[in-house]
């Protein structure tokens, strides 16, 4: 389905920023740093419930309010407006990923045009990548609050291909969570998982064309799936 | 909007099962108890973004891919498959909430039509109502197996009230999950929160019409709802 060299859209939360540091940020406020996965995965779940019932709301509004209803029921705070502000404050400070800065180098080296797509703010990839150094060899930073809907409804990945000018089989969607590849699959997007712990694929969702433990791997299996050649 | 007394609708997990023993599971796993809370987040989490990106499976098999997928990297688990099944063995064995036998009982003595509306499949809901002797109360337990989506798409309400012959304006969700009571009510159903820890409720979700602490207090704020007079 691919002619000549695709657009590479990169997720951002998790995929490339490490969000590692969060369990430290509720561990200064005395919370469990446990809480911090939990955190997440529940921003995502009424993200996507929203989603699912034809809505939207913006990412940092649902990531504060899920953060001030774990924190008033499980952390120990006193002040929660300053709590919250404390952990919102670490998510938009994140670092990349070791693996991300030379692979985004790479990859635009080898003349991919590149770009990303969050459901979180345009403003937090912009940052993250200008302090990684990145920014200029991203030539935009998509988010979901210009789109008609969250990833993965298939109107996000659309509005992507819309804006680059490509066919989204043009595409290829970068990112560490299958509900994302699954999303960007069904949207006709090509797939690439980042698998950085080596964990199984769940089941229950559509599987990624390539598997890679670190964006430096993209150029080379990329260049390698294009290659006419008698692969499957 | 009401007219007669409304048909209610309850949630199963969490709303009328106790999910704490879960915890139990994971720790006789040697896995961290507070995994339990991650694992069910992390299970609505896939099962929305595939209902936002327009697809459906079973809740049974999300959760056990997702657990499988939590206990090889987080559980040191020497037989992964047993791990599996005796997790999901105790998420079918889960007694309800102590509030939960008198208010269901009070509800069905105060003439109202009760079902169950479960992403889970109707057998658990079966073997929770039968073995809290409360299975005679309820009309029946419908499950978004059968509709086609799960909740909060409307299209799991609207299926609900198909079946039971009503508009949704005659039914009241009961739930425990802001997501929920936001899917009913754009659905067009009345909502009835239960807040058993005494919780926020999140900004992002469309508000509840009631709140109560426990199903035993909804007769009578059914009743109080329903009757004429110069309420707001």
């Amino acid at each position: 389905m691919s002619s000549g060299t695709p657009v590479v859209v990169f997720d951002v939360n998790e995929t490339l920023s490490d969000m590692a540091p969060m369990a430290g940020r509720f561990a200064e406020l005395g919370a469990p740093g446990h809480l911090a996965r939990l955190w997440f995965a529940t921003v995502l779940r009424d993200g996507f419930a929203l989603t699912a019932a034809g809505r939207s709301a913006p990412f940092a509004e649902i990531a504060a309010g899920v953060l001030r209803d774990m924190l008033a029921r499980d952390g120990d705070v006193r002040d929660l407006d300053a709590a919250v502000a404390h952990v919102m404050e670490g998510f938009g400070e994140l670092p990349v990923h070791p693996d991300v800065p030379g692979g985004v180098r790479a990859l635009a080296e080898a003349g991919h045009r590149l770009v990303t797509l969050s459901n979180g703010s345009a403003a937090v990839a912009e940052r993250l990548l200008a302090s990684a150094g990145l920014r200029e060899c991203i030539e935009r930073c998509l988010s979901v609050e210009a789109a008609p809907a969250w990833k993965p409804d298939r109107r996000a990945y659309a509005y992507a291909a819309e804006i680059c000018g490509v066919e989204p089989a043009g595409m290829v969607l970068v990112a560490v969570h299958p509900w994302d590849i699954d999303g960007a699959a069904r949207a006709g997007m090509r797939t690439a998982w980042i698998d950085r712990a080596g964990g199984p694929y769940p089941g229950h969702f559509a599987r990624p064309e390539i598997v890679v433990g670190g964006v430096g791997e993209l150029p080379l299996r990329l260049a390698a799936a294009d290659r006419p050649g008698p692969r499957r």
